[in-house]
């Protein structure tokens, strides 16, 4: 089958590949339909080595060169023994996360923070390739609602309801999202109906913030406003309850714990590139809390339901739609030369799978 | 009468002062007994001003020159009309904070975090003197078995229970406390008959961690282990669920997230005197949470029991018992000075009320 192999830094190649293998107990095969470029991929891709490991893997025994790619949907083609809920041609998508079910965050129902985590492109084959074999344990049926193109989304969605959950989000509360990608816009949409009070996003000016403000966010440009001044003065001098901080840049931990009122919350989605220098007298004098989340903690359930009934839909997000052999050059080198220009590019795996 | 008074950075000035005035209506006169020096005095007068006022303070509208000191205790000696549950020569301890009663932090009677806050000693005149006038808002009586000494110890008592508090500290937990100072070692004797499973405390060698040692606390010296190796080796792995960081510099906000578990709490109870880098990473792949806390939140109650039933006897620290007019030399020169030979110095204001 195809597949894009990582081999290193800025070399991820197209290639023939061996199919997984059929499924084994409590595993399942998919085909692939359509993955979502992630900013993790990104990374990896002009940066890495990061996640991507170079030795055997704890959990797979797996090492580079791998199949990238973790933000999916396909259909099943195959099931193994002991596997009931699901039969072939059931529509799924599925956690990027494998786990080792014995550790102390899997005994505490915390997979993605598994000791030995193996993430489907990072420590074992992903699914940028036509089929992918995986535990069934991290898959989820599609309703017929969910396209399979809208099914990709399903894993972003989770981190931000995720984000939400940890950042113990209660209607009625005023909320800040920082950065205004894919990750930022899904939260905007789940916050939109989810009883906040007001939202603001702080985003510069571009296409994203542009789509923003078509979705109704109210946009704040750093460029142009004192985003925390202009926070507190729409807050009645206060701050919001909470911040979701998605950008991962020193400026904007800053900019987050300031514009969150005293005793409020700041949840930091976005990984660093290195360490950041800040105030901690911001988070200490005014009894802040900053709070770290990592991938999903199983909210699959709610993320589906929100796709399924339109309250959130990445349509609008999708700024190309490409093949699998375009994944180099249109996915992940567009990408990074025309950051602002893109949210989210999604590449269709099997043709057969491209309208379902 | 005598007073101790701030003029600027090391010139603080034990002189006559005006007796405050008889208190008004909600207002009581307190005779002053003990007074902590605590390490907020102790950067005010080494290198401030940093929450001394120059302006008119909002709240009160007093400015430097100010009597300081905070942490105390004292005898009811007049009070003011409408004030119904103090009466002269009650024993009493008060919280640090007065506050403007209307804004958002007071109105969820989180009084320390009063857009106004006025704190003794800092925002009005504090109690190294011989008498103060404050609110009755914040008064608490003294029950027989805590003496004046030890009721000077309310208010850092009230603090290390804040913290646990908003740590969210559970019976079973394994915490670690990093730093053996005053707030480290009242920690320690709260949480040593709280229900935690296993209690480590961070401490360099010295006479505080050799207090540490004998109070019963499992020491782990930075300079002779790795203390986030040894924690994670005595916790199965796994790191604390809660550290309680009262250092506030860099190494030790790094110390704390790695000693602690994935999903773990760290509270950061110290004052940080410039930013600090560190690695955010340490925050998010591990879904770990950082919480300012600052002063206490209403903990005066548990505080004063815990000091009543002996379960928490500050005793063993107090390291030095001074009159008000050597405060300077023997209190806050020789604390700078002698930072490791000392944990508390406590000053007596009023030589009758010493042995109360």
């Amino acid at each position: 089958m195809r597949g894009a192999v990582w081999y290193g830094r800025r070399d991820i190649r197209i290639m023939d590949v061996p199919e997984p293998p059929s499924p084994g107990p409590g595993e399942v095969k998919i085909k692939v339909a359509w993955v979502g470029v992630c900013g993790t991929d990104l990374h990896e891709y002009a940066a890495g080595p990061i996640f991507m490991p170079l030795e055997p893997h704890p959990l797979t025994g797996k090492s580079a060169p791998l199949v990238t790619g973790h933000e999916f949907s396909g259909v099943i083609a195959e099931v193994g023994p002991g596997v009931d809920n699901f039969k072939p041609g059931d529509r799924v998508t599925a956690d990027s996360a494998t786990w080792c079910g014995e550790c102390w965050p899997c005994r505490h129902e915390e997979f993605s923070l598994c000791d030995k985590a193996a993430f489907l492109g990072l420590g074992r084959d992903g699914v940028f390739a036509e089929y992918v074999t995986i535990p069934v344990g991290g898959v989820f049926h599609l309703p017929p609602e969910v396209s399979l193109q809208i099914g990709s989304f399903c894993e972003p969605t989770a981190v931000a309801v995720h984000a939400l959950r940890r950042g113990r989000m209660i209607p009625g509360e005023t909320v800040l999202i920082i950065g205004p990608g894919n990750q930022g816009l899904l939260t905007w949409q789940i916050l939109n109906h989810s009883g906040a009070f007001k939202v603001f996003m702080a985003a510069r000016k571009g296409m994203r913030a542009d789509l923003a403000r078509k979705l109704g966010a109210e946009v704040l440009d750093p460029t142009e406003v004192d985003v925390v001044a202009e926070v507190k003065e729409r807050t009645g001098g206060l701050g919001v309850d909470l911040t979701i901080e998605t950008a991962g840049v020193p400026e904007t931990v800053s900019m987050a714990l300031q514009a969150t009122r005293k005793l409020g919350r700041v949840v930091e989605v976005g990984i660093f590139e290195k360490p950041v220098t800040f105030d901690l007298n911001d988070l200490v004098f005014c009894e802040r809390e900053l709070i770290g989340i990592f991938n999903n903690g199983g909210e699959f359930p709610q993320a589906i339901q929100f796709l399924a009934d339109g309250r959130v839909d990445p349509t609008p997000m999708i700024s190309n739609r490409i093949s699998l052999e375009d994944v180099v050059e249109k996915g992940f080198e567009e990408c990074i030369n025309n950051k602002r220009g893109n949210i989210k590019v999604i590449v269709n795996c099997n043709k057969d799978l491209a309208d379902l």
